[in-house]
């Protein structure tokens, strides 16, 4: 049997096509492409394209607005370290308390060796943001607000664009940590409020080790690499062209499935959460259901951990996660779910599930039919659950 | 005819067995690293092998001592900056007049707004680095040493092993960008005293987008890019695997090929060298002819423009460069030649040839055939030119 790959908000599988793309520039079109010869020059012209690609999937006004990166966390760390140098006497950030590590491990560093204040924003039981908060923290010393357009363990939306425009009126910048949105959530920027946002190209079934920072025109940008004058001097090393060729075919493929990722792709994962909770007793799940990325599950099954209940999937051959990758391994329920006060014998057991265009019902079913084996199994074993037969009711959410 | 491509250290082809090797991670195990199900621990295999093929052809003793980056230019500001964070009480920098971009302009950087206190040493005639001038310069303040192992542009090769020892002396850290050293010549640095090294994967018939820094064990790394616990939390972002572990098996082939790098590569550069000179007056080879890179040929030819020069030989279907990628397009001659005192009539119609193992004996021949007629084409418009007849010596460097 295939293996079932429900965690896409960790990385996605390269389209076909996206690799199809890359191929010549690793061995035909090799050239630098800042070199004046024909191996440059042919390079040149795929990076232009691949620039289009980009700009169209995010709506951005000028195809100079985006500066590639190595990655999105190289992305997150440009945005904020340039806010600090260019805000002359502003060294406050605002941001949330269920911002990815690119963007927390950055300002705890910058707390504490470079006297910058940050206010991390709470969030409510359902993961959306305090805006009363947002707004009282911002003020004359905030030099930037960074807030993520989608959370990657829950999906939750956050309001951005509102969020700008509150920066704004404080006079800061606004940067959005869109790795999860992009591909996945229509974007536009043009005409939009949003300074900086940040991409990342294999969480759109582009190649890994390539990224975006995309930079509104007039917004001044330090450079966190210095070197050569790539990127018109705000990114410098040699261009990654099989990487940028590969992002801009990512971006095209998916401007194409955006709809099938908003009807087909959200059926999926819509089944799999009620399919889940109809099979499970105390099965709860979280994140803000009514404004969410359509392809992010995230379920808490209370009284077990979710590394084991990873194991169990994983021998049946089914992949998922739980909190984010970068920080599986720690015993800790994640920051997010903490953010949002899911109970511990819930936050403890949650798992998320996240969708591609690559998945299938097939998929779907298969959950479905193992899950309910691997809870009870896990249960029987857990000093926390006492049977089903006990009355007692699930954590809820508020809005449940 | 096919084109002849002599620009391999702006950037080389990759390697088809390379993509071969990179292949699979991009469509097959594709999954995040850090993720603890299959998909995660298949791709953990493949980046467990690519470190230590690198770690093979470095002479490292561990294999934790490498860390992966997005290109030589982040490894070189990840070392220098770092050095100044960690050795507290020492603000000073030693380098050379002749580095690449990727340290200049950081190091100019911090000049202007972080207080370093910068010394450039100078080179000779030949590009050798004045190594009383480097002496003098270290002291109780100087954080970092750092000096390429050899020149982009000239190919000369510095001697870091004793420079390294100097640095140790004063209390300093070593780093040597090895950007264009990697994969050429060998390397062995165990039991060296450089602390950390700087490589890059496309200058060695690997992926463009990747990159290492060595960095000795007990040397304390403070990470330029902040976020995930990857890389043992000196670097992160979700591993490039592909690039790792085209990487990895560009290394292997580098460590495959080192003796015919060493012998016919290196033949057929200086024979290249010779032809040119003995058909074509006023030409001089610069840089240090007994201690260079064995793929490298830096050859001045007097009162013309190098980059008229380039565009005649990309009509003839032949690529080549002056000065570095990066800085193509000005009119300067290179900050290289400049330093090692080349008149400008000479500097400014500098072109450098760089070989690799892919070249062959024809692609000497073609150039052989057509730079005598490009020579003296454009030495005939040139306003500097006063016609073969005039007795007049050539500019020669001291040790021609
Ligand atoms: C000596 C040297 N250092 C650093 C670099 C920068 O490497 P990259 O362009 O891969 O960042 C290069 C090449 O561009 C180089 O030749
Ligand atoms: C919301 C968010 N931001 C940033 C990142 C970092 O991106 P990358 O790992 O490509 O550097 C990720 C994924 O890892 C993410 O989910």
């Amino acid at each position: 049997m295939d293996p079932v790959y429900l965690d896409n908000n960790a990385t996605t599988r390269v389209d076909a096509a996206v690799v199809s793309a890359m191929l010549p520039y690793f061995t035909e079109q090799f050239g630098n492409a800042s070199s004046i010869h024909a191996f440059g020059a042919e390079v040149g012209a795929g990076l232009r394209t691949a620039r289009r690609q980009l700009q169209a999937l995010l709506g951005a006004e000028f195809d100079h607005e985006i500066v590639y990166t190595g990655g999105g966390t190289e992305s997150d760390n440009t945005a904020i370290l340039s806010a600090l140098e260019t805000r002359s006497g502003r060294n406050e950030i605002v941001t949330s308390t269920v911002e990815h590590p690119a963007i927390l491990s950055l300002c705890a560093w910058l707390e504490k060796t470079r006297g910058a204040k940050v206010h991390y924003i709470g969030v409510d039981a359902r993961g959306r943001l305090d805006i009363d908060a947002y707004r009282k923290a911002l003020g004359p010393r905030t030099a930037i607000a960074s807030i993520m357009w989608a959370n990657n363990e829950t999906g939750t939306i956050f309001p951005v664009e509102t969020l700008a425009a509150l920066a704004h009126e404080a006079g800061a910048l606004f940067h959005t940590d869109a790795v999860q949105a992009v591909g996945k959530i229509a974007i536009d920027l043009s005409g939009s409020d949003i300074d900086m946002l940040s991409l990342s190209g294999h969480k759109l079934h582009g190649p890994k080790g390539i990224g975006a920072l995309y930079v509104r025109r007039g917004v001044r940008l330090r450079p966190l690499i210095r070197g050569g004058h790539q990127e018109r001097g705000r990114r410098a090393g040699t261009e990654n062209a099989p990487g940028i060729v590969g992002l801009g075919a990512a971006a095209a493929l998916a401007q194409e499935h955006m709809e099938e990722e908003n009807t087909r792709v959200r059926d999926l994962r819509d089944r799999l959460e009620r399919g889940l909770v109809q099979r499970i007793s105390h099965a709860v799940v979280t994140g803000d259901i009514e404004n969410r990325l359509p392809n992010t599950a995230n379920v808490a099954f209370e009284y077990i951990e979710g590394e084991a209940i990873l194991l169990l999937l994983n021998k049946a051959g089914i992949a998922a996660s739980s909190g984010s990758a970068c920080t599986s391994g720690s015993l800790e329920p994640s920051h997010v779910l903490r953010a949002m006060k899911v109970p511990y014998t819930a936050a403890h057991g949650a798992i998320r599930f996240s969708f591609s265009r690559e998945n299938t019902d097939a998929d779907v079913d298969r959950v479905l039919e193992v899950m309910p084996g691997i809870i009870a199994q896990l249960r029987q074993m857990s000093p926390f659950w006492d049977g089903e037969s006990k009355t007692r009711t699930a954590f809820t959410p508020t809005y449940a």
